[in-house]
């Protein structure tokens, strides 16, 4: 991130006829984009969408209300345009590509997939672990090299999404391992266990944890617990900010990723924007630990990386009025007296 | 409100390729707009925003941090494009019209502004009634044509915004008129008050409190302690409901609007999102008061409408979801087992 920027960003906003500190939020994140986009005139048009799919061997546990073939059908789904976010995609004109990372079940059409099968879903990691480290290289290269196709089409911002029927359990289970807290403080419904379904779930996650052990290295807990897709995610975003680009973070999953991506590479959490605050209950415990105040409250809790793009238009908001409004000298209005 | 559209929306919402309920407040948002908009496919495209100005007597009492001179020369700002509203109306491609109620000092300019001046400025309401009836009802009609020129325009959403130097003044008079509170309930920073500021504009409204009595009926409560803004933009939403067009509310001050309004017109609440929750601390008991649950926080406190804008997007992206998803059954995906 440029400093200059950030200090310059920071004295524009002081000039902008409104009293100082009003437009809340917008202003903050306008001077975080000017810094980490390395210009005095921040934007968020051009968005590069990356959705990562793949399928959880832990799904024999009965670990979700839907059934595994979804991930599979899902993919469809996204690039035939139906998902919320394709639609998204669309109305925000952003660009979206979908990434199979291997599922239980060949989706349906494979057209416009970007093909990065690494095997039919991972390890039951209840019971060993999720992949093996050669997996786990290949998932973190996959999503390094969609940070490429991102940087290729000039994105000014990246958006991670993941689709994976099981991945709020192998997503809970990563980050109980890297903040040593039991399963019960992050495990919640995912896409809609009732209470019965959410402690069997924890007790799923509490085997995987004792399997583990107590290693916190975030390459070891991606292999031991983790799922394609998250990994690939984590490999995504540090190739997205070592080139230069910033992330918006999506919800649990993501910031799950986000979280042993942080914990790998420091210098990462300053290119990280927090879209939304997710209904799933252990986000509020991963964004206390990455100390991240999301845009966005709305009780959404889809993933796909949903809640990041319906923030995008608040961050495009916060450019325009960055870059469009006048200031007081400009305007002949006096300033506060 | 249509029933019929809401359950054909709910209904819809239940068939939408994600987990039920998975877009939180965007399903509600989607629900309720095609309940208002009596509609299968709600929409936000065609946005009528009124930013009403006027000047307070009050400030006489120095009670803000700006100059009084500032309301005319803002008039003159929203018109030429340089302020944080017409900014958004750009961006948003919405309707921005500005109407003057009436300044102490006329604006640099006239142009494009919509002349309803009633005087220049209201009288100050520590000392006296703010206004006459007539000009109470004077102010209630230029509300109500703004609504009807949104009408004309087919407007989908209606967002009322303010500008007025002294008006959190008037707007916490109001309200603690209305809410029998203490002004120390409700008075807040406004433009940025320091504690000794707010300390001395809390004094200023008990003063205006105490001389206005216990009187409870909003029009009896506009005219004393109201501005002419204020009571534009009670006209403006009780207009734009009766002509079927929903309002986003946007902060503090236009949230002391709609509590009057819908005191004097307790159906009008249906047809009323909230956009945002103001940093002007008041806010909460306000929208405590209205049972409203507003879509962002982003510690916004401007004013103009620019926080309602704001929230334009939000409300797009749920029609747009609501609208454009994919049903399981299109999509050929498994439902929840």
């Amino acid at each position: 991130p440029s400093q200059t920027h950030r200090e310059t960003a920071l004295s524009r906003q002081g000039q902008l006829t409104k009293p100082a500190g009003s437009l809340g939020r917008l202003e903050a994140l306008a001077v975080d984009l000017a810094a980490l986009q390395n210009t005095d005139t921040p934007g968020a048009d051009r968005i590069s969408i990356a959705v990562f799919a793949a399928d959880h061997g832990v799904c024999v546990e009965e670990v979700s209300a839907f059934p595994q073939a979804v991930t599979g059908q899902m993919i469809a789904n996204f690039v035939a345009g139906g998902a919320a976010i394709s639609v998204m995609a669309r109305h925000l004109q952003a660009r979206l590509e979908v990434i199979n990372l291997g599922t239980a079940t060949p989706p349906p059409t494979s057209d416009g997939v970007v093909d990065e099968a690494i095997a039919a879903g991972t390890a039951n990691l209840a019971r060993q672990a999720a992949m093996s480290t050669a997996q786990l290289e290949q998932a973190l290269a996959a999503g390094d090299r969609a940070a490429q196709r991102a940087a290729d089409q000039q994105a000014q911002l990246f958006i991670g999404g993941e689709m994976g029927i099981g991945n709020t359990t192998s997503a809970s289970a990563v980050a109980c391992a890297l903040l040593a807290e039991p399963a019960l403080a992050l495990a919640g419904p995912g896409t809609g266990l009732d209470a019965e379904g959410v402690s069997h779930k924890v007790t799923v996650i509490e085997r995987a944890l004792a399997r583990h052990g107590d290693n916190r290295e975030p390459l070891v807990v991606l292999a031991s617990l983790g799922g394609f897709e998250i990994a690939a995610l984590a490999g995504a975003l540090i190739g997205s900010a070592a080139r230069g680009i910033p992330v918006l973070v999506d919800g649990f999953i993501v910031t799950v990723a986000a979280l042993a991506a942080v914990r790998l590479r420091p210098d990462l959490r300053d290119w990280l924007l927090f879209a939304h605050h997710s209904r799933e209950p252990g986000h509020t415990r991963l964004l206390e630990a990455l100390n991240a105040e999301p845009v966005l409250n709305l009780s959404m809790r889809l993933g796909e990386g949903s809640g990041a793009a319906v923030a995008v238009p608040v961050i495009r908001s916060a450019c325009a009025l960055h870059n469009g409004m006048a200031t007081f000298a400009d305007a002949g209005v006096n300033n506060a007296e």
